[in-house]
């Protein structure tokens, strides 16, 4: 190990801001729900890419890691350092700049600090869709977005955030730039750099601007929530939907009326809309290009079929753009909800949609039986064949000492989740990341094969290892 | 240099066939043009992934080069070894299982030599569609649509090959199989190997499988040929499209009126829909997934309205299954006809389509300026960017003398054309792939950050240079 380098010289080297007083870096350096604290060097805050090069630079010259950081929303904990306090922490706000909206060819060229609202307004000034959207869109930024390739809810017909990318500039390891702003929708001259990059959580370079692709607006959008009798009847009504609305359809969430309970209890003035309560429910959402009374003829004959095959056992449609926000308002307050019980043991994961019916009924079956006093709150974006398999203490289990004993649970829960989701070919990450959560636990579901390649990627382009160290194969 | 070893011992490695017969190898040594011919050691026809990666620990063991084949259909020369002799052929038709159609996820498992064809075919049987579709169907392999990541007219809609990709199960250079057969839509555990190996023209390893997304048959479709006045215009018509048929819009292909005169004078029965000429004409394809009173509407709607603004001068909708195909036939055979008037020379470009109209009329112009002997052949696919800015000998300059003057230009047509498109942020090689034919060309227009960037992933990935050499990095 080298010593610690002066950090004068850091300052001399790049344009933007480096702070070293503690209250200044403290709301870098734990993540925003507290999860995950860490130290570190210094914060940097550089002005442009140039400025980001030279800091790398510097960095790979004295042998310095980095962690670099967007909005510091994820929830991974892939944007905080270690406790060693070797690292400098990269913060990548300050390069905030639209640099370019091409309405022709349905492309908005931006800075990786700009927040994803920010990219959002900028696509519709130029009356176009940018369809990435979370629920910190306010906070996280589009470089961050990237470098996780991060979800949602239109992902269905949109796609993840690797999708909807054209083009990136990348600031390497070494501290070289990599212009690769292209704005083309076909480019087959040489390897994929780009969705290396996307995806690898700070772990290879530096995401500093993006080439995004634009869509038209949608004429019109409709929304409706059906109660279904199991998820296997929901996965049969995704189909349906599939047939009927082919790309219309740009979104088909499921929700457990546990869920629907807790937003009901803990947010003020949201109701289920439907008379009776169902085991489960579907939030089905269609994005027309004609107009409002096509979307809502498409969505209602879709429901009508169902309801008519048994798939539903009632459904309500929105009428109006406040029905249509109270509906969406039900699915997007559940996280928040559920927080609200108490302590939470979260899966993000995702499987083959053939199998996800099996699934749910296999690992609540056995949850249940071998931890009685573990509640179950599932939701998620079936239409990815992703879900949040989401756990809660059990009902009446409340305080200190019970959330203690939940917590020791998290770890044989984790096993008994994630073997499940591994034993049907999915995922034990799906949209959130590894970040220091899922770490470890990778390790243990890829093969050597595989493991190794991602090894010689990372001693390729990080030869170093300086990259966001204690993440993904640091 | 290491000995040539025995070929004996090969064959004891592997299941499937070894050919060692000049007679029989040769098919395997020419493209399907006849532009490029090599040499080879053998001819190995493995029957299974794990007979492929027999092969090629015995080829890293006794560092024998490797040249991955498909249906040898490209248009690049990719799939064809050098001269040495020294490398082996390893053809991958005789890996033609159908593994996994999943009707539910829509996902199809197939191995990487069912041809193109037979994917769309078992979609077919699964009332699923496969978007993928090129004039090579018949012969071209889905691993080699994979390993170059082809395109076609329906990448507007659905995507290259490579969004129309969830998996892959590869060999690598050493001989080891990963198994990434994810049926998975979302997945964010690692780096991205699957987008490294699609595209790579089989320089990093060898695609044995695939799992590839299916999407809902359209229950409708319709198509137009539209008279536009000018390239700009055709842009123009291309956002209307974009806006009022959003997703339904599946084609959008640009066509120059001597393309269509070629067709009409080489085809027989073939003529122009319209009465009267113009200088340009897009062929606009809409599926629907009502019926096929709703296709046409849409299509006529923005037809009328393309018309009233003077965006077209005249169209002509497909009434009829036959009409369809014989509006898309019009497309489809430019290629022949052009190659029925004597020797071609053709850039496979991509720009911002935002480019496009300024960079046809400025490259238009420098060519007939200094090039007079030169005939302009464009067209392409519009809606991604995509020209086939294609070139033959001016009316009347047939014989082999012309020809030899032609093709005597290639040079400095390609650095005309090339620069052009690399002045205005395009590609010079937009589905085509680098192969032989651009493998020197993309190195000039490549930065050397981004030269380094993939030669390092070269060599972590293949590190004694075994894989497709004398291609990209090789």
């Amino acid at each position: 190990m080298t010593a610690i380098p002066s950090l004068d010289d850091l300052r001399a080297t790049f344009g933007g801001r480096l702070l070293t007083d503690p209250t200044e870096m403290a709301p870098f350096l734990t993540d925003w729900r507290g999860k995950w604290t860490g130290r570190a060097l210094a914060v940097a805050q550089p002005d442009r890419a140039t400025d980001v090069a030279a800091v790398l630079r510097w960095c790979h010259e004295h042998q310095v890691p980095v962690v670099p950081q967007g909005g510091n929303t994820g929830l991974s904990g892939g944007s905080v350092p270690d406790d060693s306090g070797r690292a400098l922490l990269l913060s990548l706000t300050r390069l905030n700049r639209v640099r370019e909206v091409d309405v022709l060819n349905n492309t908005l060229t931006v800075e990786a600090g700009v927040t994803l609202a920010q990219v959002q307004a900028a696509a519709l000034a130029a009356e176009r869709l940018f369809p990435l959207s979370l629920a910190a869109k306010g906070s996280c930024t589009i470089g961050g977005n990237l470098a996780t390739n991060a979800g949602g809810v239109q992902v269905l017909r949109y796609g993840n955030a690797r999708e909807l990318c054209l083009g990136l500039e990348v600031v390497t390891a070494e501290g070289e730039l990599w212009g690769g702003l292209r704005a083309l929708r076909k480019d087959n001259t040489g390897y994929d750099l780009r969705d290396l990059y996307i995806g690898s959580e700070g772990t290879l370079g530096v995401i500093t601007a993006a080439v995004l692709k634009l869509f038209p607006l949608p004429a019109a959008q409709a929304v409706a929530l059906a109660a279904v009798p199991s998820p296997a009847d929901a996965v049969k009504l995704l189909q349906q939907a599939q047939a009927v609305l082919g790309a219309q359809l740009t979104a088909f969430e499921l929700i457990s009326d546990t869920c629907l309970g807790l937003v009901e209890k803990h947010v003020p003035g949201s109701r289920r809309p439907l008379a009776d309560a169902a085991p489960w429910y579907v939030l089905i959402e269609a994005s027309d290009a004609e107009d409002q009374s096509h979307a809502d003829a498409a969505i209602e004959a879709l429901l009508e079929s169902a309801l008519e095959q048994g798939l539903a056992s009632d459904a309500a449609v929105s009428s109006s753009l406040a029905q249509f926000e109270a509906l969406w308002a039900l699915r997007e307050n559940i996280s928040e909800s559920q927080g609200a019980e108490g302590k939470t043991i979260k899966h993000d994961i995702a499987l083959p949609i053939s199998r996800i019916a099996e699934f749910i009924e296999a690992t609540d079956a056995a949850i249940t039986s071998t931890f009685p006093s573990v509640r179950l709150v599932v939701f998620g974006h079936l239409g990815d064949g992703n879900l949040h398999y989401n756990l809660s203490p059990a009902v009446g289990r409340t305080g200190a000492g019970h959330a203690a004993d939940f917590l020791a649970l998290e770890a044989p829960l984790n096993r008994l989740v994630h073997d499940a989701v591994a034993a049907r070919g999915g995922s034990i990450s799906a949209e959130h990341g590894l970040g220091v959560l899922r770490r470890d636990e990778s390790t243990r579901y890829k093969s050597a094969v595989e493991l190794g390649l991602m090894r010689a990627l990372k001693d390729a382009l990080d030869p170093l290892g300086l990259m966001n160290p204690g993440k993904f194969l640091g």
